[in-house]
């Protein structure tokens, strides 16, 4: 340890006792994500209680050009949050207090480190509802789903992370504390800050309290699982629902996804057999909308845009349902499958998917591709399983190539490289084929503005 | 005219031909918008027809200093498109087409001088809605809106103009073409500048071409006006009925605001006096809706919250009650009025309201005092009257200490000084009642990213 990180050490002790963590444990636990590609090596973890301290935190790191790596849940997906270069992970795990509740304003400020289905219940208990919903929902954080603006599965109706984020409190790269947007709905007096913090993954400052919006609760969910005969029915069905109902969703799954789901132990929707699945939800606000929706299904099935389908009936059978999507992905972890979460425009996707399919399986016919996703807002998640004869190496030099290939696909479709699990480390290499170097520039240019001396989660989304 | 200034000006007339404007009309019809403090000035009107026209006026202008201001419908209210100081005017009354639609994306990309309601209309011919609306829909321009990220009545259930734009393209002041976001809905890959330079108010690039999301056309429109005892009562109501109907408006007016809009010859809704008003509207989806909006109607009257009311059965009906709130404007705009549009949070309001008013009559107890607003999200239209024995001059000599006191109070209850208008020139100079001198120092930083020679708008929103 250098002299200059002894003094920035002992500054940090002096500031934070015995929420400073060194032991190896600690680093190991809190220098991750859940990428494994990068073993965790910070230099301690510090467990800040107060605005204040992370404000000294960030002074002291300014001073002694220490590294600083935000922490929420590590539930990431990109290695935003991971601490492999000596770094010190600033982790909010006791910075997660609901400090306020508004009920006209429908609004509730929090610290960053509430967890995302602490939020959502306490939403709940109030009589109304966070929105934004995801796998990770039970350990992810408010702080790290605002550094990578979470999406999930109902953004087709919710929007992302983003839209229910009404003000924030960040300290940025330079230790100062900015109120950006106080919680107001209307506020035109300038640059909007709060949005550049949003989805910046901690590479501007940390966001050390957020005002999110609530609203209403969901009435009587419904959903349809339907088969189509090809993506572009798929394409066709989600435009004649969404021309009357307000659908809360719209996913997508490929026959090979519905093998595995069933496979698993998940009940079959109907017997017929088709190339492609679609599930969509809506509220049945009443039983005429009920009545809509059968007349919009039959209408589909004369068209031949669906082959079979199911409506559920009560909330047991909407639960079961649900559970063909919703346990795609841990249906197909066994087979070590490689990911990508990659977006185009929505009128795109059909050609998108062909394309990726002909060039995977052009160069590797051994390869199974397992497609899933939010189709309603053009978020396609790919997976390819590895061959049970593959060496895991092999499967993941072959996939390297892949990842190449499909990302020059998404440039050809002007699409994202990452549609919600963000750059971080993972797609640094490759955020050119999203971001042009102009934009890449003026990115650099602005994290400039906030961190100069880039002491913020620094080789994460570019290397400065 | 300088050296500089001729070669400039001959650069711009090989470039644009006729379409560069340097007769006095031209000039006093374009470097104005809808306030009428600072008189028109600029040294020319630009059209450009093409994004590499707008590239090279910005190289022309950074070659030379020139200074930009674009020029859309120029129905601004705080003189953010005012070009009294010899700037170049580029306005874009010529790139006025709609370029591509998508049915599947339910997205229209569009030039920046398509008028809001060409676009309301285009999006009416596909079936859809675009439904941010406002008093100037019919003039103002789509580039305008993105600057100063337009509201209007609408805000409640369907957001902002930020909240519909999916793409940008934009020509920054160092002119460089940047293409943020591409029409995504999900895309996470880094800094959203999209949103940076919605409300960036022109000071940032030329916005050169947007998608626009649009949405299912809204069903069985119905609206009820209430009379409430006081303002407390009418964020009740609000609570009341947000708990179950997702409401499209709610619009409030004071008593002064109802006479006025009566004298004006707008038809009573009930006879009942009550010192407050409110309008909701909602889609009413279903009879069930209808019931039960009847029902908390009910609740409201048992309550007390509710004085008397009335609700429309036709869109005639409709109409004519709208035309309540909407018609407030005219029927004040001969009493010459100062207006203010600020914000606070929701719940906030009524409280800001009352110190309001109690600082203004103290100071001006012949001063009458209009208000009407977006209750719903927490803006407000403040309107000072004339009395009519006041000369102008002095009237607003008072008013200018009005403003000041306002701004406090804004502060006071952490809100914003401009909730829809935008900064311009109006608000410059009150700009920290709002934004922090740390906020404000990042944003001229920020610019110098995009402008650093200023080239764009200088003197609108701060001064660098």
């Amino acid at each position: 340890m250098t002299a200059f990180a002894h003094a920035a050490m002992e500054q940090l002790t002096d500031l934070l006792g015995k929420r400073l963590l060194t032991d190896q444990e600690s680093a190991e636990r809190y220098g991750v994500d859940w990428t494994k590609v990068w073993a965790p090596s910070p230099c301690a973890v510090a467990l800040p209680e107060t605005i204040d301290e992370v404000q000294q935190i960030v002074e002291i790191a300014n001073e002694h050009g220490l590294h600083l790596v935000p922490s929420g849940g590590r539930t990431g997906l990109s290695a935003g949050a991971v601490a492999a270069n000596n770094e010190l992970v600033v982790a909010f795990d006791r910075m997660n207090k609901v400090l306020d509740f508004n009920e006209f304003d429908r609004a509730v400020t929090v610290q960053p480190g509430v967890v995302t289905q602490q939020l959502q219940e306490f939403a709940e208990e109030k009589g109304l509802f966070y929105p934004v919903d995801f796998a990770s929902a039970g350990s992810s954080q408010i702080g790290g789903n605002i550094g990578t603006n979470a999406g999930g599965i109902k953004v087709i109706r919710y929007g992302m992370t983003r839209d229910w984020i009404t003000g924030l409190k960040v300290v940025t790269g330079k230790g100062e504390l900015l109120e950006l947007n106080k919680g107001l709905i209307k506020n035109a007096t300038g640059y909007d800050f709060r949005h550049l913090f949003i989805g910046s993954e901690g590479t501007l400052g940390f966001v050390v309290e957020a005002t999110v919006k609530l609203t209403r609760q969901p009435k009587d969910l419904t959903c349809l699982v339907l088969g189509a005969p090809g993506f572009r029915e798929v394409m066709k069905i989600l435009h004649a629902f969404q021309q009357d109902i307000d659908l809360t969703a719209f996913e997508f799954f490929s026959d090979k996804a519905m093998a595995h789901v069933l496979a698993h132990g998940v009940p079959k929707p109907f017997d017929t057999e088709c190339p492609f699945y679609c599930l969509l939800e809506f509220e049945q606000l009443s039983e005429q909308v009920g009545e809509q929706a059968m007349a919009i299904f039959e209408k589909c099935v004369e068209e031949g845009w669906v082959l079979d389908g199911v409506m559920s009936q009560s909330l047991q059978q909407l639960d079961q349902l649900w559970q063909l999507r919703e346990r795609i992905s841990e249906s197909i972890a066994p087979h070590t499958p490689y990911k990508n979460d990659i977006s185009v425009s929505i009128a795109k996707v059909p050609d998108f998917v062909e394309d990726v399919d002909t060039v995977v399986q052009d160069a590797y016919p051994d390869f199974e591709i397992v497609w899933f996703g939010h189709i309603g807002d053009g978020n396609m998640h790919l997976n390819i399983l590895k061959p049970a004869d593959l060496a895991k190496e092999d499967f993941f030099a072959k996939c390297n190539n892949v990842s190449k290939w499909v990302f020059e696909i998404v440039e050809k479709y002007n699409g994202s490289i990452s549609a919600e699990h963000g750059v971080g480390m993972t797609k640094k290499p490759y955020l050119e084929y999203s971001r042009s170097p102009e934009e890449i520039a003026c990115m650099k240019a602005v994290k400039q503005v906030f961190d100069p001396n880039n002491v913020m989660n620094p080789g994460k989304l570019f290397d400065v």
